[in-house]
């Protein structure tokens, strides 16, 4: 079961939008058209907006549309009604575009689109690119979906990339994703082999089951989210195997906990490692380096480097390369660092992001 | 300028939704968390639905607010303002996320999700991909909007996509797309050199101008709307070099007009080719293969095989790989060609579609 919602937009001359006669023969024309396809269409409410028009139209009370006219030029016009399963839509996304067509013609207007139908309440279909732009998954089934002291986790299937963990509405990992991991600790350019590594976070078990085929000495693994770890233990398995499951094994251990605090404790004991792993949250969106998690990715880095043997070195994801601005902040961050460090980057496209990824190699300079 | 949609939909026991206290009591909720956000909200207008609620909230008569409860045990929240270019939204997908966060627990939801605020009105950001899934490129500028006779055409800028060409609201190519003409091409597959060659379609050039590097007798391109290529010869040249420009050469042609009826006249002339390529309409996605546009399809694929030679190939687009129906609905037309035709396949991720898509190879069997 689905509300189909089907927005158009229409963009004209703003000397028409602030006419209030004007403004009255656009809407006439909207009903004119929508008539067409839902001829028992009635006008139930409408409103003069601060800044326009606003109506709302109902068809035997099931399909809602809105319209609103705005004094800038703007016409926007919203479709949405209940469409039980199996049954067909009243409308296609041929059919929206042809009403998109008509409008344009009869509005006379400079540019106009209709969105594809967006289809809520079922499963959640809906996710943002690391610039926040609304990309669409082939989602057909919710296998998982609770909310820890931490965050919300869902586990959802996608019919082209599979089973991906959700965190807080970000994709953090699919099964179609091996090029994530591998990009990330630099399959066959890093050597693993009797190295000691440390992973903030990777709570999916991904980085950790695929480090452990290079031999490492040891991997400990610090993730504070165990319900992250149940998830992806039952749904995940293609690509964290028995890591999660095991929790522990000759050359690894999972530790449920806060990594800053696990960090300190590792340089009070001088405890060294030759990797250490940053999984955790992404590098924010902002404009400027300030705020709870630009000071957490500080605090990180400076830990990191800590408890780093002096030819060892920090690996990382960035961002969306499309980020730029975020991940120059990035970027000046590490340039702070003191002692000063050395980076070098690498990217892929990462198919459940549907979009190119950096990662970061950090090493003392 | 641009309208700021922001979407939230929740799903709850219908027991819940069809109680007329518990939709009230729904509502309250929902008003008040909007209140912490809006402050000024007042209830504009609220109706008894066929199948349930409906209720629009306005602050300041510029934001506007529906909220619709379904009995069938849905909840859909739609937010929408306009926001002046350089100002702050009022809210960002951050706070939008912890507006779901709150509302999510506080209805005590089997699922919820916010959609990335969508954008409405300066430019066309919003595509769909083969399975009609909503994408939103980063555009950043519409370079060219007109209407002809056969199609709306657009050229849009991408950030990291380039110049796009986009046809009746469908991605047809972009700077970024060598990989489409060279896997539709085979490129290092076929051999076209001192090979005749027919292009139906084609129009943004970019087929008939790789063609070309590979020493081929003769290409005629069959492609009948004019705009499309004065379009992109204009914003296209990195993918179809001066070929729109200059129409004709030692070793092709472009003319315009209707590929079926030059098709026939080479059926009458008995002209044939090595090579033909359906670089045409896409296939459509239906339940099964009736109306125009497939009645279009087994007409090019008929005409197609009377002007090939006898061990010449038919290559063509088919679709996203995730169409999986509407492929095989494609090969089942092949199925029915007499003579009986043999096809391969070949895929690629194709970068403005933003998903893979599968190509067909066609020869006599």
């Amino acid at each position: 079961m689905t509300v189909q919602t089907i927005l158009f937009d229409f963009s004209v001359d703003s000397e028409r939008t602030t006419d209030t006669k004007q403004r009255q023969e656009i809407a006439k024309v909207v009903r004119g058209e929508i008539e067409n396809i839902f001829p028992q269409v009635e006008l139930a409410y409408q409103m003069t907006m601060e800044d326009g028009f606003f109506c709302v139209f109902t068809e035997n009370k099931e399909t809602m549309i809105t319209l609103r006219i705005f004094q800038q030029g703007l016409v926007t016009l919203n479709i949405e009604y209940y469409l039980e399963d199996g049954k067909e839509p009243l409308m296609t996304f041929d059919s929206s575009k042809r009403l998109e067509n008509i409008l344009a013609k009869k509005l006379k207007v400079h540019s106009g689109q209709v969105l594809p139908t967006l289809k809520r309440g079922d499963v959640a279909r809906y996710f943002a690119s690391s610039d926040e732009r609304i990309i669409e998954y082939d989602i057909d089934a919710l296998l998982f979906e609770e909310r820890s002291p931490f965050q919300k986790i869902q586990i959802l299937h996608s019919k082209t990339l599979g089973n991906m963990l959700i965190l807080d509405e970000l994709q953090n990992i699919a099964e179609s994703d091996l090029i994530y991991t591998e990009t990330l600790m630099g399959r066959g350019i890093e050597n693993y082999e009797g190295k000691e590594i440390c992973i903030l976070g990777g709570g999916d078990g991904a980085l950790l089951y695929e480090l452990l085929k290079e031999k490492p000495k040891f991997v400990v693994m610090l993730e504070i989210d165990e319900l992250v770890m149940q998830a992806c233990n039952k749904y995940l398995n293609t690509i964290c195997g028995d890591v999660l499951e095991k929790r522990k094994g000759d050359n690894y251990e999972i530790v449920v906990g806060d990594c800053v605090e696990y960090m300190k404790k590792f340089i009070n004991e001088n405890r060294k490692f030759d990797y250490v792993f940053g999984d955790l949250t992404d590098i924010p969106i902002s404009g400027a380096p300030v705020g709870e998690i630009w000071d957490f990715i500080r605090t990180i880095l400076e830990h990191s480097f800590k408890i780093l043997k002096p030819d060892g070195k920090y690996l990382t994801h960035g961002n969306g390369t499309v980020c730029t601005e975020s991940l120059e902040l990035f970027e000046d961050q590490l340039r702070l660092l003191r002692p000063k460090v050395n980076f070098t980057t690498s990217k892929a496209f990462v198919p459940s992001f549907m979009e190119e990824w950096l990662f970061y190699q950090v090493s003392l300079a």
